[in-house]
């Protein structure tokens, strides 16, 4: 395979992968294509290991507990927890080896899509999606993304690394099996770098990180939802999708990578309890989730981590998309009391 | 009527309508209401002008010619070929007489949605959207634009006026009737906002407009679509949507103001060429369009407005919503090379 193409807009700071590779033709987006779900074998499902590319790592069940294998040469075990696997159709691919610099950044409007495409297969049951998963196979989950976080973003090439999900065709998910995607990527994102850039800002101002100051405000108000010792949960004052919600630590870090045991499960009972809640409230919405993170250690001081949670109630149409402004016709108010009340109901 | 707010983000400069006023709950969300069209009796078909306000604008049929008529008392006349009026459920709302500044900025971070929503009733004829509508049709709906924009953007609380349009239910379209959306608001957008800050450093740099240059690089190369002699159409390099594609003015113009009536009449004939080659091309896709404009005299050496249309074939998903960088399936020169031999065809 040769590599995609990243492009920068001409006035922008917005970059895309052209997917030079999949090369797909005006044909391939009929409406008939367009709506239809895959159907069929599932290839994550246990069993069909063999329709999926070897896994990079994978967790598996073993007597004294969880084993991790990684990079073997046929990572195709039968009895695993989760698998990570290369994307079939990845927009970024891996360096070849001795690949210079000045070979993948051609010029400032142009970089070869050099980096990771990831899938990370939740759980060995096709519908253990977050909202219904155990809290011991969500926190193997959390734990996946660490790993693969650590790995992916110590790579020489690699700025920064997105996980995300996609939940339900109408959001993306073109495969129904519980799975999360992870990017490792050449270049900061504009949303996170804007975010960053912003932060680094308000802390030079204030001597405080943004964030901190926000759960400090955002927990005693209307927009609150849950709190326990590791996080705060809360609809965002400017939310841009009905029902958004964010999960935010409550300690001051930059990357899920500092999380100790104990909160990384605990972030699984939140997002757990906060999905259910959600999926409870607007019967099962599609939705979209990513985290925002940096580990880059320049950072440290003034950036921390977050999850954002964007259900998908709501088309963005022409006004948001050419001008980059919003109408979001559900006040984040509305979103946390109804979000708040539905979970205290079930505890 | 109260207003709604406009709200920004913790941190990026990022404006969100909050829609107050409308006050949806959750179970208004339930996915029955999401993915049911719209049906019954059309409020925007000849003999039903009682189901909507009177208009704003209408241009009306007389033996003459075309008559326009603005703001009269009751403007429900039946001999219509385009109306304009203010949108049922309106985002932004006039500021009561005697508001002033300071009750409309709020503080750096809330401004009341003062300005305009209006919906331009494209015509009488149910399905005349613009690949199918006559070009004298089309004419009197770009001369709407004119119309509206030039009174809304003399207002003193107007900073942006946004025409934009949605094409099919998937993008937003709740009502099939042909028609546009006009949007005044009292600040300036991200993404026109960014343009135009990048187009004026160009400028300075290089002591030319920044999209005459884009013009004159894509004329000639694998991106261009058709031109004649007011209008360029070329896939834009970086586009973030499959099939995207762009139409100029070859002539250094801020916004549609300046634009002669001859021109009007060839861009009536451009977008509907183009737009009719992407309904063949991909079965009648859904797509947003939005026009990137300024009136504001001091960007009139270096802003250029243009017409930005988004067909809807892809899904922004986790990566997408989450990080501000996208995926594009399709190259722009495969867009491109489709519709101008699909164009050509036709001719």
């Amino acid at each position: 395979m040769s590599y995609n193409e990243l492009r920068k807009d001409y006035l922008l700071d917005r970059w895309v992968v052209i997917a030079i590779e999949r090369g797909r033709r005006p044909t391939d987006f009929v409406k008939q294509e367009r709506q239809q779900a895959k159907t069929g074998v599932c290839p994550m499902c246990p069993g069909n290991e063999h329709m999926t590319p070897p896994a990079v790592l994978a967790y598996l069940q073993s007597g004294k507990g969880i084993k991790k294998v990684r990079d073997s040469n046929d990572q195709r075990h039968k009895n695993w927890v989760i698998r990570v696997i290369p994307n079939l159709y990845p927009a970024f691919l891996p360096p070849k080896a001795g690949i210079s610099k000045k070979q993948i950044e051609k010029n400032e409007n142009l970089c070869l899509a050099v980096g990771h495409h990831e899938v990370l297969v939740e759980a060995p049951i096709h519908d253990a999606h977050p909202a219904n998963a155990s809290i011991p196979q969500l926190t193997h989950v959390i734990n996946g993304y660490i790993d693969r976080l650590r790995e992916l973003s110590a790579k020489p090439y690699v700025q920064y690394v997105s996980v995300f999900r996609n939940h339900g065709l109408e959001a993306g998910a073109s495969l129904s099996h519980a799975h999360s995607q992870i990017i490792a990527m050449p270049h900061f994102p504009r949303t996170v770098k804007e975010e960053i850039d912003a932060s680094r800002t308000y802390w030079k101002k204030n001597g405080r990180c943004a964030f901190c100051d926000i759960i400090r405000k955002e927990r005693h108000g209307p927009r609150f939802i849950l709190e326990n010792p590791s996080f705060t949960a809360f609809a965002p004052y400017a939310s841009i999708n009905p029902m958004e919600f964010w999960i935010v630590p409550r300690k001051h870090e930059t990357s899920l990578l500092e999380m100790s045991p104990n909160a990384v499960k605990t972030l699984a009972e939140t997002m757990k309890t906060c999905l259910n809640g959600l999926k409870i409230l607007v019967d099962d919405p599609p939705y979209n989730f990513g985290f925002h993170l940096t580990t880059k250690p320049e950072a440290a001081d003034y950036y921390h981590w977050h999850l954002e949670v964007y259900p998908r109630l709501a088309i963005w149409a022409g006004y948001e998309k050419s001008t980059g402004a919003y109408i979001n016709t559900m006040t984040p108010e509305t979103a946390a009391e109804s979000l708040r009340t539905e979970i205290n109901k079930t505890r």
